[in-house]
């Protein structure tokens, strides 16, 4: 089964959780609302949500309403975090369409980032359920909590492999692991059951952004739409980059090239060339494997079912998708 | 009685409070920690805090911690907006101290500002009020909408008065309505005086933004802390500039001379000086003494105590107060 077909099984919830997310934003100055129309059109795959409604299904919540409030709520808070790495990155180009960025000045996409976080906020709150609300908002606390870091372990050569976990927790895994879990909070999941649906979202949360991590080396620019190499030219040391420099005279090389004297596109494109004909990918991509199998084991806990079978593909597709 | 007296009856929550807002600081990767405890530190003088903690005062919460949640909440809100305005105003000075924009980089700063956006979302689940989480989510909303709007009206010098009353809402009395009339709501006070501490706070907040307004033309930079003038450089009109450009001439001149090819600090020193010898300043104090007229009226439901009068003596020191 695909993507598409896995997703598919919710795609009524999906479109009713657009809608939600939208719904507010008609009552804005004009030219804004258009912006942030256009901001949640950009919103690709709709992963995060599609997380939460099927993970809901395992035990439906009583007021199905509040579960698209979670669902909404979660991918708000994705939406706002994508515009602050935008400013934060300098970024043109995301899903190759030009950055809210490359248009406004950076007080308004901050601003508009902002304004997703608060909606975030106000859609969380609507789920009435103060444990899910708790939950959610520590979430916010990890994510800041994980950008402050990598703005701080940048250029640092010597971090630890888990210096890079503990960071691609706080960036993805730790909302893909609160859109499962609250959504088992809400149906009143059994301990066991909201344990292994929290441990599903973070397992293939950080096979997701693993992934990620490896596509900005190997995929082609058209494909990523985005540049490759973009994290590498913020000094910010994902998985591949750390795989390669494991031997000394490569990390010395990359040090040299990377901070040293010649600045600019053909260094990225050089460094970029070297770890993507490296035994660091392949090394990188076990790791994410070992993540997805981990998330798969997970839901061993739940009988056969359509969502859990969804749920299954969808880990599968993470680490064998190309873009 | 002065504002320090009026403060001096909830010193002691007030402190609980900043405690409560430096806890999970520390749990930061150190060099961050430390920023952000400089953030917390540099906080002024606890207005909207103070404000909750005294309005609590007519129907005590039953759970006194959510109380001291909910203030330290209010003014993480305020510390995170604070931070995203220096950002988006480029401000390199803010209550004199270098803001943390100038030693930092923009993408550090937007995320610290995060952080307490963040915090401030936790602080008040641990209200686990419904009304009150949700109350303070749509102001979240609020404030941001009032951001934006201020980036969509900037140089647009025929808007009505009415447009810089939606924008001050948006920036400051929102905040300030939320922070008295949640307090209200935890302690389960009755319609009317929930009401009542609401209008207090919008009537008192609308005043505290137009005299903030009024002092960055009449204060001199050392007693406001930062460079005066500092919203026209943005073509921010502010209620001054408002009342100064009826007069078309005036107005035709102003634009001239702010739109001009002559860039720089000797326009706005002009500009400036221009609008602090008309009687612009005295027609926006009127409007300001009026707000706060409300504000004290609001309280007339309430019997005589130390808390009324306390809540009495900041609206008067909101339009003496000469920074």
């Amino acid at each position: 089964m695909s993507y598409a077909s896995a997703q598919a099984l919710v795609a009524d919830d999906l479109a009713t959780v657009e809608q939600l997310m939208l719904k507010k934003i008609g009552s804005n100055y004009a030219p804004l609302a258009e912006v942030l129309t256009t901001l949640v059109h950009s919103g690709g795959k709709r992963v995060r949500p599609t997380l939460s409604l099927l993970a809901a299904r395992f035990y439906p919540p009583a007021k199905h309403r509040r579960l698209i409030s979670l669902a909404a709520a979660v991918e708000s808070l994705h939406t706002a975090t994508l515009v602050h790495d935008d400013v934060i990155d300098g970024a043109l180009l995301r899903r190759g369409q030009s950055t809210l960025n490359a248009q406004w000045t950076p007080a308004s996409t901050i601003t508009a980032g902002d304004y997703f976080f608060a909606r975030a906020a106000a859609l969380a709150a609507e789920t009435e359920h103060p444990r899910v609300i708790q939950l959610f908002a520590d979430t916010l606390g990890v994510i800041v909590d994980g950008e402050l870091r990598q703005a701080f372990t940048a250029r640092d050569w010597s971090q630890p492999k888990e210096a890079y976990f503990d960071r691609i927790y706080g960036k993805t895994a730790a909302l893909f692991e609160v859109a499962t879990r609250t959504a088992a909070v809400l149906g009143a999941a059994p301990d066991e059951a909201e344990e292994a649906l929290r441990a599903y979202g973070y397992h293939l949360g950080m096979a997701f952004q693993i992934v990620d991590d490896i596509l900005d080396f190997v995929a082609d620019e058209n494909t990523l739409g985005k540049p490759a190499g973009s994290d590498l030219r913020s000094g910010i040391i994902t998985l591949p980059v750390f795989f390669y420099i494991q031997q000394p005279e490569r990390r010395d090389e990359l040090v040299a090239l990377v901070d040293g004297q010649r600045q600019g596109e053909d260094v990225v494109a050089e460094v970029v060339g070297l770890i993507r004909a490296s035994e660091a990918i392949a090394e990188a991509r076990v790791e994410a494997v070992r993540f997805v199998d981990h998330a798969i084991a997970d839901l061993s806990l739940f009988p056969f079912s359509p969502h859990r079978s969804a749920l299954e593909d969808i880990a599968r597709y993470v680490v064998e998708r190309d873009f």
